[in-house]
């Protein structure tokens, strides 16, 4: 048995999430009907993580495990062939028969784009949150430090409602920064790991707290809620990325 | 009466280039909708020129005249409004009556992306050549000089091709530059003025200089033959951008 590591990067506007499921097309499932073009066996590609419906990459990580042996640079070639133009398998390396993709990772960078310019760039309406309003920057930077550190996340989670096995709700967000680029900020976040819509959870009550409509103060009395109706509407995918996954081998 | 003046944006993979044309939607028809919208009557909006299908434009000028005296802040959030969010009104202004957007124009900046890494980045499939052949850059380089200069441009221009009067084929090509950019090259192009698919025309050209399919001394007899066919076939459209156009005034 041999094992692969793939690195990958994808539009996903025009995808259901990464994860397989019945009613849409996903990126797993797109991608491991092109490896079984080629193989012409089925294999399971194993992500670092979902990622939701219109959620991008730059940085996914995936393995997957075959008795054949892989000229990696001409499978990697033919992948991309055979791949819709959105998703492409930016490297590829024969790995460990132990390396796993989502349990191995240590460390994951997400990016979420706002376009803050009264006129919304053309080019970046699928990939920033275009926000007419004022936001208060400086609230925006405050609020972000309070989700810094080793927390309970409960309230920025959705894992309960997908009927998921009971996850370790406590995290550690490393950081969560804010950074200027064009026409707008971008907010960075990493962390140990993250629950199932954590960085929308997250950056939905960012974005109350910025335009004024909570208060600073109610920030720390949803986490002692542990429950996710305490905090605010979930911020829209499309401006998410999926920037790198961190592993210490 | 009232002129004013717009400067726009827009994404051109949807559309059949600026112009009205019966064959498809075109950008100039989808603006001049708008603002029939709005106005409750008819403008004609007259851009600096043309784009084809698919260009795109991060700074297209354009104006037209109304009997309407216009509140151009709240004008220009309606038109906004109401245009599709691949067409972008990024300002607009009150000019003289006497400001002609094409005639006034007198220098235009294009901009065309090459690709060059051997993975495409999912995120600029619509906006980049993509090639894979090896470019000698020096040769490209080397190349782009021989096109800057007052010269006549008739093997770089499909005019004849339109049925368009006679126009004149000697254009300044004040630059061509070649500048590195994310996963490839971008060539700037800077003229008093471009004839027909002249940049696709003389990137075309480029690119078979710099990818061995032809020498590069055949550019001096190429322009000398005065004749579109003496000149390969021009490159495609959609990694091509109409950056910004110039006005004295």
């Amino acid at each position: 048995m041999n094992n692969y590591k793939l690195l990958i990067a994808y539009d996903g506007t025009a995808y259901h999430g990464w994860q397989i499921q019945p009613n849409g097309i996903t990126i797993q499932e797109v991608i491991q009907k092109g490896i079984k073009l080629i193989l012409r066996q089925d294999a399971t590609v194993i992500g670092s993580g979902r990622t939701d419906a219109g959620v991008h990459a730059k940085g996914q990580v995936a393995h997957f495990k075959t008795g054949e042996e892989i000229d990696i640079r001409r499978f990697q070639h033919s992948l991309n062939g055979v791949l819709p133009k959105d998703i492409r398998i930016l490297s590829m390396e024969k790995v460990s028969l132990s390396f796993h993709a989502q349990k191995d990772a240590i460390s994951k960078i997400y990016h979420y784009h706002l376009f803050l310019n009264p006129v919304l760039d053309p080019f970046k309406k699928l990939y920033c949150l275009h926000l007419r309003e004022k936001l208060d920057l400086n609230l925006l930077r405050e609020a972000a430090s309070l989700f810094v550190g080793k927390k309970d996340f409960t309230s920025f989670s959705n894992e309960a409602h997908k009927g998921a096995c009971a996850t370790d709700p406590v995290r550690t967000l490393e950081r969560v920064d804010l950074v200027e680029e064009e026409g707008g900020i971008r907010i960075e976040f990493q962390a140990d790991g993250f629950l199932y819509k954590m960085v929308r959870n997250i950056t939905g009550c960012l974005l109350e707290v910025a335009s004024h409509k909570i208060e600073i103060s109610e920030i720390p009395k949803i986490f002692e809620a542990k429950d996710r109706k305490a905090a605010g509407q979930a911020a829209p995918g499309h401006p998410l990325f999926l920037m790198s996954v961190l592993y210490t081998r």
